[in-house]
């Protein structure tokens, strides 16, 4: 297996992937990386045997435009996508600038037979710890119900080969758990998806119930599952502040935290978007895995754990066949 | 003013809406209540001259589905909504089934002039304690950019008149800052809203934002606004809970979140949605106060407090204008 990795274009810069990419290759000792970035920035992977080093000396920031990826050619991102459009690598990895990385795999990547719209996938942390996948997370700003099929095939097929779920449970994201529930897209959706053998469609949840983790893959449009995700970043986000808030607010609530800590702590590592691996570009002939901006080594490392997962289990081809 | 109050619909029957009319009433002295249900559990407020007691024997019950409303014309919620429309009160309140309420608005009250669609805006508390107001939080399942140009004028308004915020911030709940973001409604809306004069439209924030606090009134159709609302009350459910089960785990963060309690106790007052006095059906002609289902007697009577704000600053012939 060779799997593509971009060394550059995340929050930390190189030294994590570099870091990373050691601790990958101290346990696997058989399968090939293609890092790509700055020569100068690499050096501490070139006795690797498994290592082959890329130069490439444009790195994409994270606030550019997407559309810096036709410019930027050079850039580490655009030659990590280069290798997998020209079949050198089996899957690609980045912690980069999440909308050029997407409009590069759209822009160099073939889709699958049968697939109108590709799509992002999150895999967002529940309250049981199974974990649940969320798709689209906003690659596209609407969709049909055609294509939400799609999304809900390629999520099923992921949980049962990557996740090893058997039998995986899909929701429909919506205002209600009845069928007529929604407008026209979502009313009609719920139809095509009960009327399918191949995958178990378990009906319509609410917004409340994605965290439960009761369901395996929740399936929406781009635009409500990009709020949905966003939502859930924001009060996560504001609630620790308000808990830190608090907890700084008298001594007696500063001792407590103190002895509290080992909670905070399990309550931060259970919600730990990072920890999941990264979200995924589903829908590309190639797997896409997009690390967290902000990944450190070990997330890093697990976004390339789970580039072979996906790999091995040959997820990419199960989709294919999942979509006929 | 007279207020008109279901007081039997909500899931702690009617000794907490007796209980929040005598506070009501211990410090209002001119206005009149029309508290409508089971005589026989109304008695304590009998004695004072303000009141008006309008038996109603039956009760729509929460899991009950919203045709109810037409087979119980005697319900205290059917019954209630009537003085509105028969204009024998200025405002109604009830904490009962959301849907049959607002069912019931729609079917018994008239929309103001110019209003296509009437909408549920919740008041959500943020981190700054400034609150936002939310609109629309599931009314409908779609909205057209017309729509959510009048739901926009009429958040603003409220915001300015009932909430006292001079020139408030108004927002588009979207997937991205800039304007060409989101599907075609809401880039339209975008248009719509910037083009105007009477509101001060910011722009497009993010899921993200919205508990932030940084604006008054963020507009969205209904099926957005309700995935995004229940996806606020799902995080929020699922990190306390899991913050629970952390400080239950061994003896030493039992002590720390003892400790830490008044902390804990200050978040859950701070994100307490029952205290924000409920939500709000709005585009009716009069004022329609939907209290939290588990309200109880200081949530009601902040949810009386609201309505009494709403006719006494003019709100819905302020929102009428607005419209024109």
């Amino acid at each position: 297996m060779k799997l593509g990795i971009d060394a550059m274009s995340g929050d930390l810069g190189s030294a994590i992937v570099v870091e990373a990419c050691r601790s990958f290759l101290s346990k696997n000792k058989t399968d090939e990386l293609y890092v790509v970035g700055k020569k100068e920035e690499l050096l501490a992977l070139e006795s690797y045997s498994q290592v082959t080093i890329i130069d490439a000396q444009e790195v994409l920031e994270m606030t550019e435009n997407i559309l810096a990826i036709r410019r930027k050619k050079e850039s580490s991102m655009v030659k990590t996508m280069m290798l997998a459009k020209n079949d050198e690598v089996d899957a690609v990895l980045s912690c980069g600038n999440t909308g050029a990385y997407y409009a590069s795999a759209m822009l160099f990547l073939k889709r699958l037979e049968g697939i109108e719209k590709s799509c992002l996938m999150a895999m967002l942390p529940t309250y049981n710890d199974r974990g649940v996948a969320l798709l689209d997370v906003g690659a596209n700003s609407e969709n049909t119900a055609e294509q939400l099929k799609s999304f809900a095939i390629m999520g099923s097929v992921y949980a049962k080969n990557v996740r090893k779920v058997s039998n995986p449970k899909v929701a429909l994201l919506n205002i209600g758990a009845e069928h007529h529930k929604g407008d026209e897209v979502h009313q009609e959706t719920y139809k095509l998806l009960e009327s399918m053998q191949e995958i178990n469609f378990i009906g319509n949840i609410e917004g409340k119930e994605i965290l439960d983790g009761d369901v395996d893959v929740v399936v929406t449009d781009g635009f409500t599952g990009n709020v949905a995700l966003k939502t859930i970043e924001g009060v996560a986000k504001v609630l620790v502040k308000s808990l830190k808030d608090g907890f700084m607010s008298s001594t007696r609530t500063k001792v407590g935290a103190v002895m509290a800590k080992p909670a905070l702590k399990q309550l931060m590592n259970k919600f730990d978007t990072k920890a999941a691996g990264g979200a995924l570009m589903i829908g590309f002939v190639k797997p896409v895995i997009k690390a967290h901006g902000s990944s450190d080594a070990i997330a890093f490392e697990n976004a390339m754990n789970l580039a072979f997962d996906m790999v091995s289990s040959n997820v990419v081809d199960k989709m294919k066949e999942g979509l006929k």
